[in-house]
């Protein structure tokens, strides 16, 4: 049995926060804002995988009313959200994901975020897909004003 | 035989119309305009399974020139939908969609529109997966001035 | 064994520029502006065909700051696309994009785009499906600034 999920997030850019995404720290004038580190890479893969597996979404069970999450790690959102499905017992088919930046340049760090999400995860680096696009400095990616991602995942049974 | 679909649709927020998603109708001061009820939520479950099935959009089956669809339920688009692709001999695999809305908030009425919705598709409330997020203000989500909602499927033959 | 990818390219509408889109050209008033001929939607279906078989992106292999993709005609790209992921193994399940656009109408031009494309890529028409929406008016692509394109796929092992 297969289903398919999908993820949308977005994040305001501001000066003074650390940028994470894909669970590395990215050197850049701005970061995301959020409730926790606010990677929003993370967080549309994590939005697909609960979607597949028909489990709500990561607001639902990483609620940003909460203290426990407060200034979470996405890492731990992401090992948790592998747990959740397992408990199902779905496993990861493969991930694809797109993040919209004008900048930095995303593409020099696609090795490295993949590198460590596959370790979080628990799965090969091959099942995890990175992509980058700018969005031609149209709307709120485009003036800098905050990042999105989209991903797309299957899971078996 | 399994195919995938996605689908991404828009409506502008105005006052004076009730707001429908996900085949309910749910209290809020504004409302989606469209020439039909305008549920954005079910119009981008219905692309993304006409597309799985290749068979066009539904602003190709039911054009919003018409009069046979001004202020037309949604709900029957998608009971038209699920029969479309059945007579070509698929059945759904399942759906993973997500709202973006700033307001209200949509999370407390998940459960009532997958019940509505499955009923409506004949199909198990498991299949259906809905996601809610805002977009932090940023964009044409962000500032209220519409909804968007994206959906992936799969079906199979 | 299958895996889904997924695809989203955006594009700025200008004066003076021809408008390819799905590998033909379309009579309008602005074309679409970029370093190759700006075909949004066979963008962001071979970053749905890359992304699915984890092998980067078009920015990866199409590089916009080379010689060799000045002025390029996106059907180059895609047949270079789907030799990528042949020499992987991989064939196309099936595609299914949504083209973002308040005008011109796209739905006239989608038998013609989708017979271009499957001879382009040496697969049967019944395995891509074009969609087209508005976005009612509302950001970039509602205001006419740009274009805006999704696509997922499924490949196959
Ligand atoms: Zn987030
Ligand atoms: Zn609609
Ligand atoms: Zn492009």
């Amino acid at each position: 049995m297969i289903r398919v999920g999908m993820g949308y997030d977005v994040h305001k850019l501001v000066e003074g926060r650390d940028l994470w995404l894909g669970g590395i720290k990215i050197n850049h004038s701005l970061g995301l804002l959020g409730h926790s580190d606010a990677d929003v890479l993370i967080h549309a893969i994590c939005d697909a995988i609960l979607g597949a597996a028909n489990m709500r979404d990561i607001g639902y069970h990483f609620p940003d009313t909460s203290e426990a999450t407060l200034n979470m790690d996405s890492k731990i959102i992401l090992k948790k959200t592998v747990e959740l499905i397992s408990n199902k017992g779905y496993h990861i088919g493969n991930i694809d994901a797109t993040v919209c930046a004008e900048r930095p340049k995303i593409n020099p760090h696609v090795s490295e975020m993949t590198k460590c999400m596959a370790e979080v995860m628990g799965i090969d680096e091959e099942l995890i897909s990175i992509k980058a696009t700018t969005t031609e400095k149209l709307g709120f990616t485009g003036r800098e004003e905050g990042m999105s991602a989209y991903a797309v995942c299957l899971i078996e049974k």
